[in-house]
């Protein structure tokens, strides 16, 4: 992508609408604008990351063998009268009438549609068990929309449903959700603290919430201090260890009930991420949503209902890890930025494009900054959107076929031929 | 694929809710179910074929330079306010309040939304032409929602805005998209005709629909026979040859102006696809979305914007071309149905999944039937969900290695080894 034809609107100052770090260089980079209150424009950069994201949700939970299906945005009010939600929901949930004056709603969530379809269209426990997901846009009328796109009120999120015969199989398919949860936040370099917590609105009695620690976290966790140690990760990967470790949402925390001392718990802020519950048959009994078992006997069925919020990830991601925007290479709009120092100059700008088709000829998501920027201001765009690997190629320099190749996640430079940096780029890349 | 773990809620009956051919074997067919009058779920099935018809159309685009970016679903009144369209849309607009008493709207087109990004961050010539596309779920509230997703209140649009400096400019940019539209439809094996027509509510002057042939049309659609003429697909697709042959919308359709002879002219029935507009300064000027120019004058730019419906596609294609589902290989959910019809005989049912591990190691999307239904059943299945090409494999000709391969356009059937399927598979879809 040549940078002068592509839509990369760079703000230089910092944005005074901007509270968190995560926002203000989400407008800088040219991210996102916000369109209204709690509303955001995806500008192309943006769109970019939250698809990377989105593939990487989406590769793991089809390997673990979940089902997508896409339900629409508009929902039927009926079926959220029928399950009880339609009123208590609260005013978060956004009702509206359609010109022939019935209820519709603008989907928060999707355990009532979810139920409906299992109820008309599956029969037998031989159907079972089903997990099923979707990647769509929610709309939760928040009272104050706030900190971008991390509290938005239009959102992306990753919900999944899943529908067992009984509730020992259902519990196998939350550990199993669980599990996957814990893969998918691993292979987006994101640290997170899996947590037990309370159901809320959801219903049902199992429940736990997946945090990105960052001082800017809306919530307070309390954990054992074994997350925190070096060898944390481990623990948290290992989907058996750390059901032995406490870890509970502010909700769920009693001083007296608290089996760890006062010198090894920890107390932090977290950004919410995943959530997970168990809900048993909350809504299949409600909508009388059941199977014949292996016996002939009708049967409520177990469902469970589990999200990620993908464009909170987004944020979350970056207000973790920012010293600037740095992505790991599965989530960069750009794995490489090509710098090309002086337009003018013929053999730079000659060397720059060469180097930019060989990189196209991989497969490797590139950007040519080919604009008439100064050199200072071409190095802090790419800096700030984060490309983890730059080509700078000055004109002195260009003359004996050398450039320099930049890692953006410790600043350092290699000096090297125009051939060398593209086996580089490769080996680096996993191109190879 | 195993088809015994996926979800696919065939129906035996025909539908008494769907009127056309394409709404009743997408029911059957378990692509789609109704939640609200004209507010479809997408099952797993009919998913599968909107994303291939989706990266088909974005895959183009991309090419051809196009930007993609996503604009929210929910929109602010405010905007529309300033366009002088909340008023005027009429009651196909959604709008709702939200819990502030703002006024939103569900987005039916996006006019408002783009011209609103392009002022606040296109400031020079330098940075023109663009055209900016996305696809996302628009919703018009229709006041007779019919024929299934065809005429469906929440749809999917491809909507894509250019972005000129004058209109010299944009009816370069016009004809570009036109280009590339025909490419589109040629590449979805969708035989279309382009037709001047009516701008309406957008605005501006210059304006073409792209149609598909089908009885089941709503729309009337008057051409030059030489169309339907053998080598129309000719004329159709050469971008400069179409726009000497006459065809009109019946809004734009003057028999006192028809330049035809009564023999030369053909009147069919037809589902519109597409519709381009160019609206020069309609919007810009409004807004205040100018540019400064070569000279440094502040200039209002020239605009215009293009739909695909590519939930509408999908359902076209059916009704164009049905004979029952025959997908061709770039749409199809699943490219080869393998069909063991004996799933308790060892042998058939090893070499069946054999196959099918074969076939997952060559990246062909397919499906493995390993339910219990009877073999009139099975085949019944894969006829009704249209994969081109079926693997049929039974007890007598499995004990030596003999598989039949079937072509589902066509109906003729091959024997030949398992060994040779592969190879023929891969041959036939392109893997190799």
């Amino acid at each position: 992508m040549l940078r002068s034809k592509y839509f990369l609107p760079i703000l230089k100052e910092n944005s005074i609408h901007s509270s968190v770090i995560s926002h203000n260089l989400m407008l800088k980079a040219g991210m996102i604008r916000q369109h209204a209150s709690g509303i955001y424009n995806w500008l192309p950069l943006g769109l970019k990351v939250l698809d990377n994201i989105t593939k990487i949700i989406r590769s793991n939970l089809d390997k673990a063998g979940f089902i997508e299906l896409l339900m629409p945005c508009v929902q039927n009010g009926d079926l959220w009268k029928e399950s009880g939600r339609f009123d208590v929901y609260g005013q978060e949930m956004l009702k509206f009438k359609d010109r022939h004056n019935h209820d519709l709603l603008f989907g928060p969530t999707n355990e009532e549609v979810i139920t409906d379809i299992v109820r008309n269209n599956i029969q037998s426990y031989k159907e079972l068990p089903k997990i099923f997901y979707q990647i769509q846009w929610k709309f939760r009328d928040e009272i104050r929309p706030r900190f971008g796109v991390m509290r938005a009120r239009e959102f992306l999120m990753k919900d999944a449903y899943s529908v067992d015969l009984d509730n020992e199989n259902a519990i196998k398919t939350y550990n199993k959700v669980f599990e996957t949860y814990m893969q998918i936040f691993r292979e987006l370099n994101l640290k997170v603290i899996p947590l037990s917590a309370e159901n809320g609105p959801i219903g049902g009695k199992l429940s736990h919430e997946f945090h990105v620690l960052a001082k800017t976290g809306e919530s307070t966790l309390y954990y054992d201090k074994k997350f925190d140690n070096d060898n944390s990760n481990d623990l948290i990967y290992d989907a058996q260890l750390w059901q032995g470790v406490y870890a509970v949402t502010e909700d769920k925390y009693d001083k007296d009930q608290c089996p760890l001392q006062s010198d090894e718990i920890k107390i932090a802020k977290g950004i919410e991420v995943g959530h997970i519950f168990n809900f048993a048959d909350r809504y299949s009994k409600t909508f009388n949503a059941s199977v014949n078992d292996v016996q002939g006997k009708v049967v409520n069925l177990h469902m469970g209902s589990y999200g990620i919020g993908v464009s909170r990830v987004l944020a979350a991601f970056i207000e973790a890890y920012h010293d600037g925007i740095i992505w790991p290479e599965n989530i960069a709009p750009f794995k490489v930025s090509i710098i090309c120092l002086n337009i003018k100059d013929k053999k730079c700008y000659d060397l720059s494009t060469e180097i930019y088709q060989k990189l196209i000829e991989t497969g490797i998501e590139e950007t040519l900054d080919d604009t008439s920027d100064r050199p200072g201001a071409k190095f802090a765009v790419h800096d700030l959107i984060g490309s983890p690997l730059q080509v700078i190629i000055g004109s002195k320099k260009a003359k004996n076929n050398i450039v320099d190749l930049k890692s953006r996640a410790n600043n350092k430079v290699e000096e090297m031929t125009s051939d060398m940096v593209i086996c580089q780029l490769m080996n680096s890349l996993n191109v190879l």
